[in-house]
């Protein structure tokens, strides 16, 4: 069979668009309410999408009074989904800065088995000065010390998934052994951050362990993910660095001695659909009429580590100039490089950015008919830009809905995706292999 | 109306007898299958229980090739059965020692979002070195630290589950106001052990906090409990005892200021129940003989800090004599006092022993009809003894159906228990008062 598509589902608030919970097609549930949840779950089940995802955020944001987010924490959700769902697969986010590793293994397998082999964790460290301030407040780690903490991290929590051997439990009731205790081992952990003996108090998943999914976009991070990820989320403005990133990414996987077709990249895509273009722009228009860019302004400045932006005029154009430099401040790498890289190269005034970043911070905001959604899907698909995206909705469900119900159906007419679920597992949807036990 | 009793069920393993899980009227299911712990809640919802019980341990027991348990971790378990069940509440044990509280609060916080109200935290230190060893082994804290840091724990995270107003929230549309910032606040806690500035990052749950649920019972156990416990689960083997400790912990928390009717008293009760007696003690009987000794006796030395009872023989009977002095072993120091005492009045031969012990762990384990059970239940409730009782069915599902299907109507008959709902929390069927915010 034809090399096939992955898509995701990320859910964010009432959808991407910083507007969207004001939308009045967005949900009218609370955010709290976890049948929002399932509800998007289900949809997406129904649309064969592989997975959903779920972000986090260690702290509360400073913009609480404009800006509603997930507020349910991802772990908690993801079982209420398990039961919620039956094929689709469940990601979230999880830190590694601020978790400790058996509590992290032990619910994540847990996960596994409760939804029979279909959860995926989404491995991030955590820089946010707000959020330190609820751990202990023991200062802020740099990006190099919480990379290298990050990386004995994966030997504690995959010798944990790997402590029990997938024979290990017999369970028979007539002689009465319930497992053989030699095929359940310690790990005896002692490293310069991490001291865990083990073993897991718990058989070992489904999938051995959960899917490993990354998002790191600088030089550590890629290297992070080369070596663990088996799904990269991205965001890409472009199709030209999205290329580039995935080139990258596959020979950096090769280098570290991994098959490159086991770490799918997965650029983020947000797309306003309607039946013409001219809908569909309409349709952003409206969402933009919705932003306040005062909000955006703050939110700008969060991104880049506090810096502040409030003697810019809204209406000229910007210049690099305009912003500090992204080795100086303290913040997702990945993120301020694209906006510096949009600025230089399109120099939008301020309100024009602050508008493009509304649709989905920083990842890939477009608008068009069913038909070009489709073709430009296919189009990075094919050539070497992407093995599936990351779908990120402006509005929800309504822009999933639409995006299920027409874009889907191309998709498969094409042969790109599927046309029914062939797998009951997150690893057989994303045609990863799983890792063996000992 | 009269004061009415309380049930939460105790899902332990396959049922709280030791060999349980090797009994033919055990349920099939595997224990890391989410049916199996969504089924048995929904028969106790059935039976119109208050709630059910997941109790925890941070390490893998030594007994494994013999002893399963509840696999599956419990905060994820609870998150699967609030979709599972619909009115039933939900109590999950989590450890102070090795959880941040942000974690937890934000967990437990989640949890009673998507439950609409029907959480309960069991708040547990742990003592296990092998737990220790899972968590940087820093060295096990002493008992008077242990408590000392969860008092400050319970500062943080009720703080935490405080932190936003009850009308923080409006979500309003239409003039683009999410939340009142100002009815969030931080707490900016700063003790000797946490530093936790907040405010958490989810709104406030319909409970306002988790319903606290504590089982210590050494002196310190017993104040934390007057201070923060609005439902004790205890072991108690005769309701002499019961009676002294339900009239302790009431005047314990009347000195603390508290209504004494905002805690509950809920002692462990393990019923083997048959339309005869003669018939229940054969299923006593049956059970007792699928369990070996020889386990029963690598538990018991288990208990007393790893002592050596490897001389003692089974038919014998024994005196304290036979014991170290609970004073000077590392362990739950209720249990073995329990065990003396036991052995003081009644001097079991060990075989006789173990075959108590393998009934629920030093819990109240007897037999009877259901009319027998009913009256036990019906004079330890009216007699000073018993807010309810936390029903650990020797093995299930099987026991605790005949729990629901014969004793739950003669409770109802007699105007002890409820015949429908009348809440949807877990503090409206405990008669507890919600704690107001800010």
């Amino acid at each position: 069979m034809a090399r096939q598509l992955h898509l995701n589902l990320f859910i964010h608030a009432r959808g991407h668009h910083e507007a969207a919970w004001r939308h009045p097609a967005a949900s009218p549930l609370a955010l709290t309410d976890i049948r929002y949840y399932s509800d998007l779950a289900q949809r997406a089940e129904a649309g064969l999408f592989d997975s959903i995802f779920l972000a986090d955020q260690l702290a509360l944001g400073p913009d609480v009074a404009h800006a509603p987010r997930m507020w349910l924490e991802p772990i908690t959700v993801l079982a209420a989904l398990s039961g919620a769902t039956s094929r689709i697969g469940l990601i979230a986010t999880c830190s590694t800065t601020y978790t400790e590793p058996y509590n992290l293994a032990r619910q994540y397998a847990s996960l596994d088995h409760m939804s029979r082999g279909r959860v995926g964790w989404n491995i991030v460290t955590s820089w946010l000065a707000t959020a330190a301030a609820n751990y202990g407040d023991a200062g802020q780690l740099s990006h190099a010390d919480r990379y290298a903490r990050a990386e004995e991290y994966m030997q504690v929590v995959t010798g944990l998934w790997d402590s029990w051997a997938d024979d290990a439990v017999v369970d028979d009731r007539a002689s009465g052994l319930y497992a053989h205790a030699d095929r359940i081992r310690r790990i005896d952990h002692a490293g310069p951050h991490y001291k865990v003996a083990g073993p897991l108090n718990m058989p070992r998943g489904p999938q051995g362990r959960p899917v490993f999914v990354q998002a790191g976009s600088s030089e550590t991070g890629k290297r992070f993910a080369a070596r663990h990820a088996e799904a990269v989320f991205t965001a890409q403005m472009e199709k030209a660095t999205a290329r580039d990133f995935y080139a990258e990414l596959k020979a950096l996987a090769a280098a570290e001695g991994r098959d490159p077709d086991q770490v799918l990249i997965l650029p983020g895509l947000s797309p306003v659909i309607a039946a013409t273009e001219a809908e569909a722009e309409r349709l952003s228009r409206e969402l933009n009429d919705l932003s306040d860019p005062e909000v955006g302004r703050s939110r700008l400045s969060g991104r880049f580590g506090g810096h502040d932006f409030s003697h810019l005029p809204l209406d000229r154009p910007l210049s690099p100039e305009d912003f500090p430099d992204p080795a100086t401040v303290e913040a997702a790498r990945s993120r301020t490089e694209v906006i510096i890289g949009l600025v230089r190269r399109e120099k939008p005034t301020l309100r024009q950015l602050l508008g493009y970043l509304a649709g989905a911070r920083g990842h890939y905001v477009t608008t068009g008919t069913p038909e070009r959604i489709a073709d430009l899907i296919e189009d990075w698909f094919t050539d070497g830009a992407a093995d599936g995206f990351n779908v990120m909705p402006p509005v929800l469900p309504s822009m999933l809905d639409v995006f299920v119900e027409q874009v889907v159906p191309l998709l498969q007419k094409r042969g790109l995706f599927r046309t029914a679920y062939e797998a009951n597992t997150l690893r057989g949807h994303y045609g990863l292999s799983r890792p063996p036990g000992f």
